[in-house]
C-alpha cells in the first residue's frame, strides 16, 4: 500500500543489524490516523471472509488489531507474553523465539476466547522470520479455529517468514513488503 | 459512567486477592466498541485542555489510548516495560512495582517523543495502588511536559492510588470507581 510505503520512506530509519525503526509512527509513538488506514486496508481485503475474531500478540500488534476491529465489528484478543497472576484458568501456550529480545518466550491465550467456532484474522505490526506468528498459528490449530488470513503492516521480505507462510497456503496480506534494505536505500516488493 | 459500570456488573468477576477479572472485554479479549465509548468519554472530559499527546503504558493501556487518540487526533506514545535492542537512543526511565506480577520493573520512553512542549493526557485501563501511573508521571516531570489529566477506565478506589493523585492536584477521571468488592457484590462510588 502506497500510503504505508511512503510513510516508511519518510520516517523509517534503517539501523545496523537489519533493524528498521518505525517507532515514530508504528510501535512506540503511534500515528492513530495512519493505524486507522491500516485497519481499513485489512478490512477491505478480508471483509468477506466471515471473520469472527481478530487475534494479535501484545504489545505493538494491539493498536492496529483494534483499528481493524472497529471496521469488522468483532472482538480483538491479544495473546500475552508473560503469565501474570490474573491470567488463570485454561490457557493455550506456544513458544516463540524473539530475535529482537534474544530469547524464547511463551505466548498464552485463554481457551475461553478461542474455539473451533471461530474464523480468525491474525494481525501483527511486523513480520520478519515469522516466529511470533507461527506461535499464534499453533495456538489457532490447537483451538480448532479456522484461520481466514494473516494481516501484517510491514514485512521484511528478505527474512523469509512471510513467504514461508504463503507457501503453506495462508492468505497473507502485508501492506508493505521490504525486499532489500540498507542504510542508503529501501526496496519494496512490487504490487503490494 | 453507567455504560462501563453496567458492563463490569454483567461480565466482571471478582476473585480472591482483590482481583477483578475483566478479561472478556478490557484486557485480554477487547470489546472494541466499548473501548471506543471509553475513548469518547475521555475526549468529552478533556477536549478543551489543549492535549498534544496521549501517553500510556503497554500493554492493555494501548487499546483505550488509541481509541482516545482517534477523537483527540493526536499521537499516542506507549511506555515500554522492557528494553529491547530496537529501543536505543536517549530514554526516560522510571521504576514501578507491579503487585500483579510481584516484582519491580522499569518503564522506558524515548526522549524524542516527549518534551516540555507537550501537554499530555495519561491513560490506563486500571488503577489500583497507582504504581504504573506514578512512574509515568515521574517521566513526564523529567521531560517537562505538562500533565493536563489522568484518564482511567476502572479504578479500585479502595486501594487508594487514585485518591492519592487527586490529593496531589491531578485532574483524574476514572470512568468506574469501585469502592468495595467481594465475591458477592461490587459497590461503585456515586457520581462517577
Amino acid at each position: 500500500m502506497k500510503f504505508l510505503e511512503d510513510r516508511i520512506l519518510k520516517d523509517g530509519q534503517v539501523r545496523p543489524g537489519e533493524i528498521l525503526k518505525v517507532d515514530s509512527f508504528l510501535n512506540h509513538q503511534l500515528d492513530v490516523e495512519l493505524l486507522q488506514e491500516i485497519g481499513r486496508a485489512f478490512y477491505e481485503y478480508y471483509k468477506d471472509k466471515g471473520i469472527t475474531k481478530i487475534i494479535t500478540v501484545e504489545a505493538s500488534g494491539i493498536a492496529i488489531a483494534c483499528m481493524a476491529g472497529l471496521f469488522f465489528k468483532v472482538p480483538v484478543v491479544f495473546a500475552k507474553k508473560a503469565k501474570s497472576k490474573n491470567l488463570d484458568g485454561d490457557l493455550y501456550v506456544s513458544t516463540a523465539h524473539s530475535y529482537t529480545y534474544g530469547r524464547n518466550f511463551n505466548i498464552t491465550l485463554a481457551k475461553k476466547f478461542l474455539s473451533e467456532k471461530d474464523t480468525v484474522l491474525l494481525i501483527d505490526d511486523f513480520m520478519a522470520r515469522g516466529e511470533a506468528m507461527k506461535a499464534l498459528i499453533s495456538i489457532c490449530h490447537t483451538s480448532g479455529a479456522k484461520i481466514a488470513g494473516v494481516g501484517i503492516a510491514i514485512e521484511k521480505g528478505f527474512q523469509g517468514g512471510g513467504d514461508a507462510l504463503r507457501q503453506q497456503g495462508y492468505d497473507l496480506l502485508s501492506l508493505a513488503v521490504i525486499d532489500k534494505m540498507d542504510e542508503n536505500s529501501l526496496v519494496f516488493r512490487p504490487g503490494t
